[in-house]
C-alpha cells in the first residue's frame, strides 16, 4: 500500500507493507486523518522525543534509523478482522479509535511507532475493543476531528473548574480552538482568546470566544483583566487583607502554543493565584523564573491526551452538531500531498486543519 | 537602638533609629526572631528580588543602596502604643504577628523593607489589629517558630489533599520539617522524607516522617514507590487502560530545597499524575523540560506565605504542644552574632534554626 513515511527527518510518499490483523485486531481503510501540530513538532524534534522516552521504560521508543508513519487523528472503515474478534461491526462501517493498540505486551501507541502504522497510510490496524462506530452519517473528515477535540475536552476537565473563573486561551490553533469549544460547553463567561492571526481569531469567535485579542495590538492579560473584574458584591465580600489586591475573578489560563519562553511570558502576565493549563507541547528545554510562580502562588497543570470516555464524548459532540468541528478543516490532501501540507500548515492565515485522505 | 543591618550585601551590627509608633501601631521589644532560609537567599540574591518586584507594582521594592533589617519570624513584647489604638493588651504581653504592617498606603512587608525594621533589631513596630497574644506561657523562642510552621501548614493546605496520597518531602530544612508536621496532622501515611544530612533526617522522623531517605544512598523516588504500592483491591479496581501502568497510590511531592535544577530532578523522578508543591524558594532562573511535565501530566503548585487563619492556627499548635517546634531550635545569638549565624547555617549538621535575641 501507499503511505506518507517519516524517513530521515522528511515526509516522503512511498510504499509500505500491507498490514495483517493479529488476534483482536481489525484491518481498516483510512478514510481521513488530520495532521496534528504534534506531527509538525515531531518532524523537527524527533530526536528529543526519543531522548525523553528514556524516562518511560514501559514505552518502546521510536527508532529513527527506520521508517515510520505518523497520523493519530483518524476515521476509518472496517475492512477485515483478525482471529479472536467478535466482528460486531460489519465491513464498511465507519469507526474511530483512540490511537492505541492493545497487544499482549501492553498498550502501544499508533502514529509515533515503527511497529504500528499511523493514519497517513491507505490501511492500518486497530484494536477491536477500542472501536467506536461513527454515528449520524457524519463525514469521515469531521469524525477525524474527534481526537483534537478530545484534547481540549480533557484539558478543560483537568482544570478543575469551580464556576467563577474567567478563562484566557493563548494560541488559537486546533488545540486552542478545541479548548474554547470545551470551555463554552462548561458555561464559562467571558472566554478571552489571543492569537496573532485574524483568521484564527475569527475561528475562535466561531467556536465560542467572547473576546478576542491580537497580542500585537494589546497585551492579552490586560484585556483579560478588563473583562475579569469582580462585581461590587464580590469585591465587598473579600477578607480585609485581600482588599488591597486587584479585585479580579479567578484566572484560568490555557497555554496552547508550546514554544520555549511562552510559559515564562504567562508567569509574567498572570495575575496572583492563576491556574495555568499547559496544553501546548513544547519539546525543547525551557527556562522560567520560579520566583514569579512562588510570589503569585501559580498552579501549573500539564496535560496530555484524554480518557476513553472523553474521546467517546468528543465524537458524540461532533456527530450531534454541538461542536462545529467542520469549521476547522481548511484543506485536504492525498498521500502525495502530505509533505507540502506540513509546510503549508506553517501559515495560520491559510490553514488550520488539513485532512489526509490516503485513498485519493 | 542596636540592629543587625543588611548593608552592601553583608550583615553588620550597628545602631538604627528608634522606631516611633504611628496611628494604629504598637512599639514592641523583639524577644526572639528566627533566621529564615529566605534571609540567607536574600543576602545572596537581593538584586534578583528587586528585579522581580517590577512585576508587582503595588509593592515597594527594596532600595539596596540604603540599609535595611531582615527578620520576619518574631515573638515580641508590647512596650507602648501609638495614637488611634485600643490598647487591649497590657505592656509586657507577649505577642506574635504576621510580618506585615497595615499603613494608609496599603499592606507593607516587615523584614524586606527599608521602611519597616525587621526582627534583628531591639525594637520594632507592629499593627495592632494583627497582634496575637502568645498563650500558655510559651517561651518566645518557640513562639517565633509560628511563622515557619505556618509556611508548612499553608503548603499542605494548598496541596488539596483528598486522602489517599503518599507524600514525599524533598529537603528537611525548617520548611520541609514544617511540611512534615503539617502532613502528620492531616493523617497521611506513610510520610517519606529525603535529606543528605543525618541530623535533618533524625529531625524529620521526630516531626512525623515514617520513612527517611539519604539521596546519596538510594533514589528518593524509588524508595517512595516501594512504600506507595496500591493494595490488591485498589489495583483490581483500576480501569482496563490503566492496568498497564505501575500500581502506585497518588504522589504528593513537596520540593523544599529551592535551588536551580531541583524541579527538573523532580520532573524526572516523579511518577505519572504526581502533584508537586514548590515550597523551596529558588531565586534564580531555572530550566526544566516541559515535555516531562506533559507526558506525566504533572501538577505544580507554587506556594508562598500563609493566611492569617493559618498563622493563628500555627501558634496554637505550638502552644498546645501538638507540634514539637522546640526541636528545631539549635542555637541562639545576640545582634553581634547574626553575621556568624548566617555563615553557620550553611552546615545542616550543626544548625536547623538559630534564634536571634536582640536584647542579649
Amino acid at each position: 500500500m501507499r503511505a506518507a513515511i517519516f524517513r530521515n527527518g522528511q515526509i516522503v510518499a512511498d510504499s509500505w507493507p500491507d498490514p495483517k490483523p493479529a488476534a483482536g485486531q481489525v484491518l481498516v481503510k483510512t478514510l481521513a486523518c488530520g495532521i496534528c501540530g504534534s506531527d509538525l513538532h515531531a518532524r523537527q524534534h524527533a530526536h528529543r522525543m526519543v531522548e525523553l522516552s528514556k524516562h518511560f521504560p514501559h514505552r518502546k521508543p521510536m527508532d529513527l534509523s527506520r521508517d515510520l508513519v505518523f497520523g493519530h487523528e483518524f476515521c476509518c472503515e472496517v475492512l477485515d478482522y483478525g482471529p479472536a474478534t467478535s466482528r460486531k461491526l460489519r465491513p464498511g462501517t465507519r469507526v474511530c479509535s483512540l490511537p492505541a493498540l492493545l497487544t499482549p505486551a501492553g498498550i502501544e501507541g499508533i502514529g509515533y511507532s515503527n511497529d504500528n502504522v499511523g493514519g497517513y497510510a491507505e490501511r492500518m490496524l486497530l484494536s477491536e475493543p477500542l472501536l467506536l462506530e461513527v454515528p449520524n452519517g457524519l463525514p469521515a473528515a469531521h469524525a477525524a476531528l474527534t481526537e483534537p477535540l478530545a484534547v481540549g475536552i480533557h484539558a478543560v476537565a483537568k482544570a478543575d473548574i469551580s464556576g467563577g473563573e474567567v478563562p484566557l486561551v493563548i494560541g488559537c490553533g486546533p488545540v486552542g480552538l478545541a479548548v474554547i469549544a470545551a470551555l463554552k460547553l462548561r458555561g464559562l463567561h467571558p472566554i478571552v482568546a489571543a492569537d496573532y492571526s485574524p483568521t484564527r481569531r475569527a475561528l475562535a469567535e466561531k467556536m465560542g470566544a467572547d473576546i478576542v485579542v491580537d497580542p500585537a495590538r494589546s497585551q492579552p492579560f490586560v484585556t483579560w483583566a478588563e473583562h475579569a473584574r469582580m462585581s461590587p458584591e464580590e469585591e465587598a465580600a473579600r477578607p480585609p487583607l485581600q482588599a488591597m489586591l486587584p479585585a479580579l475573578k479567578p484566572a484560568l489560563i490555557f497555554e496552547c502554543v508550546g514554544v520555549p519562553g511562552l510559559l515564562q511570558q504567562v508567569f509574567e502576565g498572570a495575575p496572583r493565584d492563576a491556574a495555568i493549563v499547559v496544553v501546548g507541547v513544547c519539546m525543547e528545554s525551557d527556562r522560567s523564573e520560579p520566583m514569579l510562580g512562588i510570589l503569585k502562588e501559580l498552579n501549573v497543570q500539564y496535560v496530555l491526551g484524554y480518557t476513553p470516555e472523553e474521546f467517546a464524548y468528543s465524537l458524540r459532540l461532533i456527530a450531534e452538531g454541538t461542536v462545529d468541528a467542520a469549521s476547522l478543516v481548511t484543506g485536504s490532501v492525498g498521500i502525495d500531498g502530505v509533505a507540502q501540507a506540513f509546510a503549508d500548515l506553517a501559515n495560520p492565515e491559510t490553514h488550520t486543519k488539513i485532512i489526509v485522505e490516503p485513498w485519493r
